[in-house]
């Protein structure tokens, strides 16, 4: 059944949350989404500027390409029938969509879905293919929100939303869930992209169920002006930050949900900002070391843990070894165009 | 203790070696190699011309990038103490001399390897960060045996050969094993691209510990042109073939292993032939759809297996399901600027 969550009661449904919340979700979606690998790269590691034992959660290769189809797989996959009977609603640019569209169809749902009229054509088809309507709503995230209470109250179906709700970030949590097991419990840090929080909500969650000595800390990392999370932090209070230009299109909300920012408020060890520079350097560096190919937004993680090692390091509190960190590579979803681009400017760093 | 390997008697040892010897290999090796993930991904099966489920074992995630570190590690593991004490020695122009530079840092023994005059300035920087000591030797194949024979003269070194020994064999055929237990034991076929043949014998012995009538289908994939093991499996001996050009420089040998052709010829249900325009394609396919980076040499075996379904559904036998393919990503130590290359000329096909 799904959590009836009102954003309004996000800092009690913060505390109340935990890592068994999360291993409900992984229960519940087993069948349904792919078991990641988590890789080592002791040549990747050796890029750092101090020393680091990265532990690489593969979700660029989740279904759709991305750690989304966790979330929406645990949030349709929890309507009930009568909910299910009136469709799902969503409103994405990206792999939220996606996301939304395959869990739509394993479940038998319909699912109508807002895209801005300028998604890239392929986007469309994908989404399109797997059989859920689009429905073209402006450019901008208010725009597709807008047309998606229009949808709900056209149709009376569940909307799906992208990362504020219980649902989904214990669905995003069990990638991290995975990720500290398969290092044995070992890790000292885990760094998180954040776009609407709901995968480092998550994480939070998830990390809830290590002893608290024995805990890994959790990092977040933004865009350098796209740092809605970090902004809020500092500030105490949720605040929007429009988003600058970025290599990491995942990761651009005006702002992060509400209860993934309670969660973050009680839980996180820190922030991190990358640039453009960090984030092409370090997704070369993955493909040309690690063998795997990630977004720029997945690259995020590995650009800290590499780039500003140093600083993680003496957040942690490690000092006479290499600092165990995990890192979650949230999507493989790029244009091969980029790709290409970026080798050429930063293979001679890989 | 080292196997005492005559390639007079392959016949014999073809006959001889089975999975028991792979999977006392395996247990040797286990702590000095990476168990590499199988990889499923729906959409990239969605590509071949007749229905598959592809299972991709990622050797390009393995220890310096390639299976090679499996074969390397069991045959210098092996070495007696006073063998170890006189050194090591191989030939090779790519990853075999990284393999074993590995291994003798590993084992702590010296290690001296002949590679060409004209190697790539890159490989021979890793070698030698890996602690061996190189012989330029000439452009070929023979002129670096040659200089391989003479340091072995000189030092009364044991020479670790690159594909044609039990222990390497029983390495490499780790991989095969890993594959077919993570498959769960229900793969139709198995894909292997064929240089020596060190990683396809190994692949026949890791199968016969599968009862016989579930036991995967053995298929080579040799570059056309560089076709040594299909052109000796039809002339019933070993014959030279001249390597003609081709991407796929790990797959160039002048003629396979004694006793790798005599386990292929016991147990090889086929062989397949790529050429340079469906080794591009795969390895963007690869990357755009599985998010993992492959070497050319690498990618043969989906080509095969995406652009030749229909006749490796026809060989099997299977018409009404899916055909189960194991694949083996071989390495994936490949120049960037040829990726950012193939990227521009293959990605609307990905």
């Amino acid at each position: 059944m799904r959590e009836d969550y009102d954003p309004e009661d996000a800092a009690a449904w913060a505390a109340r949350l935990g890592a068994a919340d999360v291993a409900a979700a992984a229960e519940r979606i087993a069948r349904s989404v792919v078991h990641t690998p988590t890789l080592r790269c002791p040549r990747l590691d050796a890029l750092a500027e101090a020393p680091v034992e990265l532990f690489l959660k593969a979700e660029n290769m989740q279904r759709i390409g991305a750690f989304k189809a966790r979330g929406a797989m645990h949030a349709v996959g929890r309507l009930e029938p009568e909910q299910r009977a009136r469709g799902i609603i969503t409103f994405s640019s990206g792999n939220h969509a996606q996301a939304v569209a395959l869990a739509a169809r394993e479940f038998g749902v319909q699912a109508r879905i807002a895209m801005p009229v300028d998604a890239p054509a392929v986007k469309l088809a994908v989404v399109r293919e797997l059989g859920a309507q689009v429905v073209l709503a402006g450019t901008s995230s208010d725009h597709r929100k807008a047309a998606a209470l229009e949808l709900q109250a056209q149709t009376g179906g569940t909307i799906i939303e992208p990362f504020d709700h219980p649902d989904i970030v214990c669905g995003q949590g069990t990638a991290t869930a995975e990720l500290i097991a398969a290092a044995g419990g070992s890790l000292d840090a885990i760094v998180v992209p954040v776009g609407g929080g709901g995968v480092i909500a998550g994480a939070c969650l998830a990390a809830r169920g290590v002893a608290e000595d024995r805990r890994p800390r959790i990092f977040s990392v933004e865009p350098a002006g796209c740092d809605a999370l970090a902004a809020s932090l500092e500030a105490g209070a949720r605040v929007d930050v429009p988003p600058g230009p970025t290599l990491a299109d995942g990761l651009k909300p005006v702002r992060v949900g509400a209860l993934n920012f309670e969660i973050a408020r009680r839980d996180l060890a820190g922030s991190f900002r990358v640039d453009d520079e960090a984030l092409g350097r370090a997704l070369v560096q993955v493909l040309a070391r690690a063998k795997v190919l990630v977004e720029p937004s997945g690259a995020a993680g590995v650009a800290v843990a590499l780039g500003q090692a140093r600083a993680l390091r003496e957040a942690v509190g490690v000092e006479d070894r290499p600092l165990r960190v995990g890192v979650i590579l949230t999507g493989g979803n790029v244009d091969p165009k980029l790709v290409a681009k970026l080798i050429e400017q930063w293979s001679a760093q890989a």
